[in-house]
């Protein structure tokens, strides 16, 4: 391949330099004198991007798939009744592995580019007089169909209910990108990735837990050692490690913690909303579609883009990736062909979201779809200069 | 720290350029169309690391208890009967591991320096009329006490009384330094991790399966998704991973296979057993005794020095590490205070051995310890110069 | 800054990863005895890319500005005639650079946006009946006005004319970029630097040497000793150099020749002139004019792209690099202020042109330049995709 | 080659991961409107390892050769009178050069082994009544020899005697490890190089000019404009270069620099004397001899063992290349044969040291010397461990 491979899937995302340099380095030894030195201040403000203070912060070798897993195995037992929502391929496999590992799951099968349904979490809840529900999951992000959910929202009910579930969040694609309160929103799991906001590589799941999930890990049925959080927590609070950590990831971990708190984590999610607002632009230019139902969906990490009935979206794709290096989402599961999706999080400005769209107008052009060339990266373009100040680079 | 730190812990290792450079890339699509052309291949040749032709090797984003926990869960069921025996600090954990993860656990309780008892396996097995044991687990080195069992001596009891349990080796510290023979020696799950013999950063566990063990799963009751033998080997056909694989890592694998290749897995071995006896000679110039309790039980990856008696050896480990930036391994659990340990496995050559003894040496001399300084280093050298051809750069 | 910058200088270029990772190495002895095994294959293959079978490549640590230095006092003494043309800002420099080391200048001094004048030359070295004249210079790629000149016109004259005189071409932002036939075009001296067509660092100027530019050494009065080309060639010829050489620069060229050649070179020659198309159509849709004369003088390396008269261009660059990382080339001497340039060579593809041109309108919009959003690069989109199959990926 | 080479010759010496870091970057504008807010503080801080507040420093692509080149090119005429000596290969070519430009050179030539005659150098300037010697020139430190000439003492003598020479000083392989004093020792012109005490790869000449040499530059008939002194301040005052500078290799140098702060300048000097100690006590425990006639001539940066009379230095140095992989210097010129170098600077402590120490025991145990294998290592390390508290670590 000649030149760089324009890199607009939803995670993983373009690394910072820094990043990368922070992680070029010798192989350090994990039980050395002085590692909680670097462990504890990591562990310390990695919480910032959580936006906890009551909660902790535990780092394991792993996916944001470990992570769902590590919510489940630590905090309930087999039986344990969940209240859960599908509307994408991902909120799926989360809702499938409460099944594998035998709970008693209550789950709305939604349409994909519907959100969590608080309604009906509502009433489910409301029905709940004996508190069966021990947790309620909902994914923040879901990255196959580009759609934000309410989290604030479903806290709000367990709240006006006096409910005692524990609220599980999937914020893999959400949480450095998108504005996540995991103490405001009461939030007992959080579960992140490192290679999506934090602009890491893949390797490291990042798992945001409450002290009542803390407490609860106490009366559940463990059923993992790798996962566990009690494990953890007591090697962490001597700044080392139950078993080897992923340090060259914990290096680049420093660096991009450096970085957001740098720019400002709101200036983070204003600059994510600021470039999706540019691609949504540019589909409406292109006469194409959101998979999401409502603007008040619309993820600001990624956009699948719905193309014309009968048209294969993967021809886009594979035009996309082949011809130009431009990788971009596929549609996954009920919506595969459907839609093609761009990712904008992570380590972007307006000229990196402008190459992508240009690259989806060539492979456009190259699979014969009717629009007209330049009118999704004008239309970005207009968008991006009709503020007053530009923000991405004002920021630093 | 002024200068490079000299790092001789049993894992991580010493890093290769070569492999440090593979991985110092731009992050990618793990669902790209030509990804297979990548993994396919990856994950066919690093069989032959493991030795094995009929099993298959799995890398999961993980450490080497995630390795030992996969093997747990995939393949037995709560209440099953397993043969183990513990004699250091990763041998006893693995153990404990069973019990957590409620099996009913025969173990040998052996002292520290010991290796896998043969005779009482053949005993306990023999005495298994019914074939309750469904797994025997061996510690093949046991990187806490500088031992390395006879895992071909297992095998050979299991088959000679027709016993069809499982067996599930610890390779961690062996698998790419020792000689290990997956197939031959008829090992079921063999677990080694990516920061010892593969010479790669932390964060990868790469798990041998047989198809034996691939059988067993369909009968156990699972209580992993994440370490799912089924799901992996179901996207891993394809070339594909059932979620977020540690891309990145498997760049750096790819380079680390193709570097043993070019050594030769036989001269790899060589060089691990040639370099470390020039640590053993050392150790006996300064008057220090090893860990292990017999010659026969020395490994070629980490030797555990035993102090005199009633002194500190963190004393050293300490005085090492901060007055010279040299890492020495630490004694743990019963052996504590009592040796240190030098890490002598991965990317190594007779002159950074023998910075690693100097720095030893070094820290003897500040703690007042009674030898001859240059007397280790000495000795060692005139084990390397005793051959009449160099060892490690005549390989390449 | 947030996301990386957009490098659309012509030169430095955009770095590949694979010569960045050949020079993130250990430091070499360069005396090493297995140092000329490196050297040799690489001193030998650098004339490929100067298309020269009969002369030498050597490699300066220096730039562009050394390698003029070189051709001057290797090959020629104070007084001698040389023949010249200045047209922009880099052929007025070497003109200038004649005088200072007091040669006897002829010059035509032409308007920028002009390139080398055949017609003049003709008529001087006709004039020129007794051979005074001893070298002729020619700006191959002028870079200050986007200008590419006839070299092969000037050689076609010298033989014509059967005219003695050393051929000296200033190849720095053409040689491995735009076609360049050393043997061919009869060029006595070609100088060429790393930052340009080899994708690599500043820091090191390649000049490729002629037999008859060799004999001219040694009737020259040498006034360098640092850019002595015998001294280069006898120390060359084992291998090794004169005082300590750029090393590390000498490992990104071989893996910059190595991609060059995997490429093709006349791929790579083709791949930038259908880049460059792209950017010449964006320029055209914007409305605003080229600083070549004509046609026949369009660089394929850079375009110096000329604003509306009355509108100073520093402001668009100044957006462009304050707003969003862009950077542009400024106008240089007598074209400041009316043209910004846009460097398109170098490891690049269709997206990365289009990213640069969409910073473009990005910055211009921001200027209030009066242009439809989205008209350039749709401009390009539509050239880039006019073509049966796509070029650049195909490559390789 | 398997594992790391042992790099232990004077320069290119151990690169630290901080520097290459620094480098491992995108290409940058060298003409984008904040280089100078990089470049300034750069062309400042550099002064204060020169130790030098009234001068300046400028950086070339360059060699040592080039520092050498700039230094007759800029501040003499053809013709003018140099006093000069040359004990080593260094000393002799610089005195070379001179002839080569045709300068008239009053030359010393001593054995290799001395350093700077004062006293001969006081006699014939004393003679020198009306001040025809222009230029005094002075090899700090000889790398050929491992011998430190002292410097202040030619100040000394030209105070003492009011004669207005020039002082140029070659100090490439003593600026940054050894005391080097610009200003109180009035140098005019110091030539340094990146890859000795500043810790980086080759490719750059560092020169530091004093007022008196900037001002000796208006009257000298200049012969080079690449290494114009006037050029290059006229564009740094501006933070900016006169033609395209090693932009990658001053970042490099930032680090470099920062480093040497963070360290304390005179910590860097005291940890070079303390490992030269350790390499000389070594030398002496093997029973061979310095090349440096005297012990106040011993370098700090490079120790000339001279071997056995009648037996080949080379073999050593090739069994030490071969064998191990450990880089020694060879004997040049006079000294072919007869030693071999051991390079003790840059970015190193005792173990690495150590390292370099055992590399040469083992080559000579190959090359069947007679010594005691141990004995000079464990020299090393009593030297290293008879200080109450160890140096090199406790200085960060």
């Amino acid at each position: 391949m000649i030149g760089y491979k324009t890199l607009a899937v939803p995670g993983p995302t373009n690394m910072p330099f820094e990043i990368r340099q922070a992680m070029d380095v010798a192989l350090e030894d994990h039980r050395a004198p002085d590692f909680p030195e670097f462990t504890k201040p990591l562990l310390e403000d990695v919480k910032s991007i959580f936006r906890t203070t009551e909660g902790r912060v535990f780092l394991f070798p792993g996916s944001g798939t470990g992570g769902w897993e590590a919510a489940i195995t630590n905090c309930l037992s087999p039986a344990d009744t969940v209240l859960t929502s599908s509307f994408g391929q991902f909120s799926g496999l989360w809702v499938e592995m409460c099944s594998r590992f035998r709970l008693n799951v209550l789950n709305y099968d939604l349409d994909w580019g519907e959100g969590v349904p608080l309604d009906l979490y509502r009433r489910r809840l409301e029905a709940d007089k004996h508190h069966e529900i021990k947790a309620v999951l909902g994914c923040h992000n879901e990255t196959a169909t580009g759609v934000t959910s309410d989290i604030a929202g479903i806290r709000e009910i367990l709240d006006d209910l006096g409910h005692p579930a524990l609220l599980f969040v999937d914020g893999v694609s959400s949480i450095g990108s998108i504005e996540f309160c995991m103490d405001a929103w009461g939030v007992d799991v959080a579960v992140a990735g490192s290679q999506k906001g934090f602009m890491m590589p893949t390797g490291m799941t990042l798992i945001g837990v409450s002290q009542k999930a803390m407490a609860a890990c106490e009366k559940a049925l463990h059923s993992s050692c790798y996962f566990d959080f009690r494990d953890m927590a007591k090697a962490n609070d001597q700044g080392y490690f139950p078993y080897t950590p992923p340090a060259t990831l914990m290096r680049g971990l420093r660096a991009s913690i450096d970085m957001m708190h740098r720019e400002g984590l709101d200036n983070v999610h204003a600059r994510h909303k600021h470039l999706a607002e540019g691609v949504r632009a540019a589909t409406r230019a292109w006469g194409l579609g959101n998979c999401a139902r409502r603007s008040t969906l619309y993820s600001d990490t990624v956009t699948a883009v719905v193309v014309e009935p009968g048209f294969d979206a993967n021809r886009i794709i594979q035009a996309a990736y082949h011809n130009y290096g431009v990788s971009l989402g596929a549609g996954l599961g009920k919506v595969a062909g459907k839609v093609f999706r761009i990712g904008h999080l992570g380590w972007l400005n307006e000229p990196m979201v402008l190459q992508a769209l240009g690259g989806v107008e060539l492979a456009m052009r190259d699979c014969g779809v009717n629009f007209t060339a330049g009118s999704g990266v004008g239309a970005a373009i207009e968008h991006y200069t009709d503020r007053r100040e530009p923000l991405s680079l004002a920021a630093e």
